[in-house]
């Protein structure tokens, strides 16, 4: 491995975790470990043909069946931005970044294609297109992400786009069955704010082999990151309360902990999908 | 644009396309462009800890939050991996590929660790929490894919692990709140039966810019994209019948045309997931 990539895979893991076993590195290993996410960006313009690039990176990934169900809005009006920001609870970054793209899960196209042609297109009300619809976006946001970042391009994804999805909707002229699934930031990286690579959860705890395992086998390990999130937010001033066991739980504690995303599924059913 | 990059830009749009007006280029676009998804595989061993440098990959993706509602699992056991490409309609790769991965979107451990703190945690009953985990798994999979054909490994992902979702989980062991959202082969390509790179919908479909635009101004371009899937059906020996617009559409005609997939909300509520 090179000096860069452990040096990501330490932060990555803690310093106490093992060194990794694995010998090969090369540069696209190298800018994936090194993930991190920018809220902060410098006023400079991206390089001339980005958004090309980033769109051909997306669609260079995989799509379930080569449906392609999904598309990619770029917003560049500074009001539309501006309202967006609002939408997304506040994230100064929307407004401020060098390129927002709005991820869709887009059951439209099909749809019109297939009436178009005169064809019917009710498979596309069941829950398993919607799905696969959701995965085609993320699956193409990742690529154009990492190609950003190869680049040296910060980037950060926003998933409180869902927090209003009708007003994003409206905002964006989203015809019914075209979901807004998340947000992304693109931009060169304040150099005054450097981001840090965030600490994930220990190898054995997400990695399960043959079957899935137990809860118990992971407890000290859940305990060991705990720590280190703890070391992490107060390096960060992150000011965050509590353990990231602790306020992860209350993320999910309630319906009102959902801050209205508990109306995700009325929300769609407007703009529909009927997810049967 | 580097020669390789250049040259995959052509198989990916057609040789009519438009020259990329991009100049940066790096090994990781390059990487990224030259996607292509292979189903025979070499019978030849992995490099040792490739699972672990996939899984350091993958856990670099973003996570929404960061409360990784995402995990993975590793299945060697050939019995078990016959058995699961039954389950997928008999697709050999399942059984024949050096790796094969199942992503799991996971509200499991999140749960548990609310309850092990003696926390309560409704929200995880909500559409929301799906989809956040699903496109956690989906971020970190397209990762992991990413790294290994960096290696020189092939890849393709298994949606059809969606087939028959509760006989999967039966087979991983799954627990309530854990859903196989899709399966990844990875191995080396067999040099044998070289695979290409497949074209996809010009730019100008698949993006749009402040707005959502009509349908109708992507019919001249849908209608390109069907002559050059046509040559590559040809070229490539495919036996697809019809061109991808009419095989396409006829992928949603009816809940029969999902072949059994639009079973999947059932499905989910019988593993645990409300969809509230």
């Amino acid at each position: 491995m090179s000096n860069r990539a452990l040096e990501h895979f330490g932060e990555r893991y803690g310093s106490e975790g093992a060194a990794p076993r694995f010998e090969q590195w090369n540069p696209v290993i190298e800018s994936l470990l090194g993930h991190r996410s920018v809220r902060r960006y410098a006023q400079k313009p991206l390089p001339e043909g980005t958004l090309e690039l980033l769109v051909a990176a997306a669609q260079s990934a995989p799509s379930s069946s080569n449906l392609q169900l999904w598309s990619v809005l770029s917003v560049q009006d500074a009001e539309r931005r501006r309202r967006l920001a609002e939408l997304a609870g506040g994230q100064a970054h929307v407004r401020d970044c060098g390129l927002f793209l709005v991820w869709l899960a887009d059951l439209r196209r099909l749809g019109d294609l297939a009436s178009h042609r005169g064809a019917e297109h009710e498979g596309l009300e069941y829950l398993e297109m919607f799905v696969m619809a959701v995965v085609d976006a993320a699956l193409a946001a990742q690529n154009a992400l990492v190609a950003a970042e190869s680049i040296g391009l910060g980037t950060v994804y926003i998933g409180a786009l869902r927090n209003h999805p009708e007003a994003v909707a409206a905002e964006l002229g989203l015809p019914p069955r075209v979901f807004a699934t998340f947000g992304l930031c693109v931009g060169w990286p304040d150099p005054s704010a450097p981001a840090s690579i965030k600490p994930r959860l220990p190898q054995e705890v997400v990695l399960h082999n043959e079957q899935y395992g137990a809860f118990e086998r992971s407890i000290g390990a859940l305990e060991a990151y705990d720590r280190l999130m703890e070391r992490f937010y107060a390096k960060e001033r992150m000011g965050v309360q509590g353990s990231w066991s602790r306020h992860s739980a209350a993320r999910v504690a309630s319906a009102q902990a959902l801050r209205g995303r508990d109306r995700l599924r009325a929300a769609l059913a407007s703009m529909g999908f009927e997810l049967r």
